[in-house]
């Protein structure tokens, strides 16, 4: 049987999550909360179940979730997607994505997507036959070099893949960043898929420019979020995606013959948690922050000198002053010999940048954890 | 944006649910249980819930949810698949089918279907830019002609799909069946998926001829169930597939990359249940065999004429007495003017045969569901 995939391997994230249990390394890899769900939302969970609410869902999700994420869209960017239309619920961002390139890519075409990028997008490129083009970003700012993306577009392109806040960089677009978009997507009519699973995780006072806030964006754009990310709950696997109506159309004849729909009463518990505890999100920025502060103060009792992190969950540091392994070796070793799993960057690039000296921790973990973390990365 | 899957329009299930909805008519149509999941399943999850399990599960599935399928696949077809090579925990049977179809169908592949079969076999080739081959069942007995198989298997032939118990007829392989499968397979080198959702729904003290029975057939396929259909749970999509190691890995990669991994709290749940309660499975046929002789029994009344159901949870009816429409007027008639939902047959074709006069009623009902839909019934 000849692979379809031949690129494709174990994920960077799986792999070290292995590799840090045979070694009982403290888990700052793969990107994942150790903390509690909050506790409404298992009981509405739990309460979904009781009723009864076992069954297939929609296969576009149940209504009273998708009126909930039109509510919380246009109270957090001033837009109100069509509940019936517009919004698909998911099993997962990353399902998401998978169908939406699905959806739009054939054989032969192109797709742009900006180094380091997610581990998942060019596997799904490459399933549907496409080709990715990589167009990295700046090795040390992370910014998007948009002369670049647009002379990687062409005739054959297909689709543009972003990602604010950015993993594993967290840089975050801004309203520069939005312009040079626009041009780009009206005067190419390329497609947009817009990752923005980190909406509500961003730092320091910035704004999230969702692209949903812009209707040139809007109207070109899968637009994809992560109730994992929002709720701690990654195993839950809800996400959605919002797209104007003939983009969803194609991403539902992939949705519904793929998982159809997704976990049924977590629906239900989602569609209640967002209407009725919209602080939950609203403060979830300031309750990253926290931790984030909390965690590079800590980091500055060692050699590892972090980068700045506008949002998301994941802290980048500079290992140099500690090693000159690269990225991969120096995951590992750190792993298996330090205790503490890390996430090297070169697999989230084609071409990594010669001498790039960076990994990236997850600090959306209990106290106690990067507790025990710093103690022993204090000793490098 | 040119649609790359031009035949896919809304499933009929969605449609008569939304029609029975519309109606307020008795729902048979959409094939899903109306009682409760067992009440251990729905504890054990919401254990999980509260012990944390909340984050992503291992992409191939919980080792202790792989190891108890494991078991019970021993237990019941005497061959034991190993848990970490030839198992993988997805979201529901469909992500499965999915996933297998693009890991292994190339553009411009045949794949042969055996006609009428499940409604998202198709959509899955054709999205991968594989073709669909048609071989229809008797019209009357649903029995499936191998020499027509074996004649619709060519040099460009890939993948052969095979569903036992069968949606919706409910017919079922018997050994000379899987002599005849057996005999294909070796001489063609064909793959194979095998579709056993309804493996436990079996009656009369029939035998499920298991692909995973036979080593000349699980050599060389993928085999696919489903906890929503074992445990009345639809709206939690969670299956599985076992696969020889090579197929498995090919799986692995579309869905390592597709929803990643399934919601984590219900696999922990159905660990314990196949481990720690047995006879609900075992006992699944007897359960469904009682639902089925009622309802047979109260149809006698009606002027609907039942076929023979060896398992699954649908009976076939024949209205040719009651009506002259076809499949799908009749059924739109029934859930409309009549207040009875059910599936036509049609749609589960490419050329449906000439003057069927077939409707799928879903038994797996309370009893005062069916008690309801047959005083409707009785009066056609
Ligand atoms: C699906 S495992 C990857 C989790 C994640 O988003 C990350 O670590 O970047
Ligand atoms: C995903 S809805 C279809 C349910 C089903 O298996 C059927 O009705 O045949």
């Amino acid at each position: 049987l000849a692979t379809k995939l031949p690129k494709v391997g174990t994920t960077i994230f799986t792999v070290m999550s292995q590799l840090a249990l045979e070694h009982q390394a403290v888990n700052l890899g793969q990107g994942f909360p150790d903390f509690d769900v909050p506790q409404r939302l298992v009981d509405a969970l739990a309460r979904a179940m009781a009723e009864g609410k076992n069954q297939y869902a929609p296969m576009t999700g149940v209504p009273a979730l998708r009126q909930a994420i039109a509510d919380k869209t246009e109270a957090c960017y001033g837009y109100r997607p069509d509940a019936d239309a517009e919004i698909t619920v998911v099993s997962g961002a990353s399902e998401a994505i998978f169908d939406a390139v699905q959806a739009v890519v054939r054989p032969g075409e192109e797709v742009v997507v900006l180094d380091p990028c997610y581990d998942s997008y060019e596997p799904a490129i490459d399933l549907a036959g496409g080709r990715a083009v990589h167009v990295p970003l700046d090795p040390v700012t992370f910014a998007v070099d948009w002369d670049r993306v647009r002379a990687a577009i062409g005739p054959n392109t297909r689709l543009l893949m972003v990602n604010s806040p950015h993993n594993p960089s967290g840089a975050m677009f801004d309203a520069d960043d939005i312009a040079r978009l626009s041009d780009i997507v009206e005067s190419t009519g390329v497609w947009l898929l817009s990752d923005e699973v980190y909406e509500h995780i961003v730092f320091d006072g910035r704004r999230h420019e969702s692209v949903l806030r812009y209707p040139q964006l809007r109207e070109r754009a899968f637009v994809v979020s992560s109730f994992g990310k929002t709720y701690h709950c990654t195993g839950w696997k809800i996400g959605y995606c919002i797209a104007p109506p003939a983009l969803s159309a194609e991403l539902r004849k992939v949705h519904q013959y793929n998982s159809f729909c997704s976990f049924a009463p977590a629906q239900w518990a989602f569609a209640e948690m967002i209407r009725d505890e919209p602080e939950h999100y609203r403060q979830l920025g300031a309750f990253y922050q926290d931790k984030r502060d909390g965690f590079r103060e800590q980091l500055s009792t060692t050699r590892l000198k972090p980068l700045p992190v506008p949002g998301g969950y994941f802290q980048l540091v500079d290992y140099s002053a500690v090693s000159d392994l690269d990225d991969a070796a120096f995951c590992r070793w750190l792993t298996m010999e330090k205790g503490v799993a890390a996430i090297p960057l070169s697999p989230f690039y084609e071409s990594p940048p010669a001498g790039q000296r960076l990994a990236r921790l997850c600090f959306a973990k209990n106290q106690a954890t990067l507790d025990a973390a710093i103690k022993r990365l204090v000793s490098l």
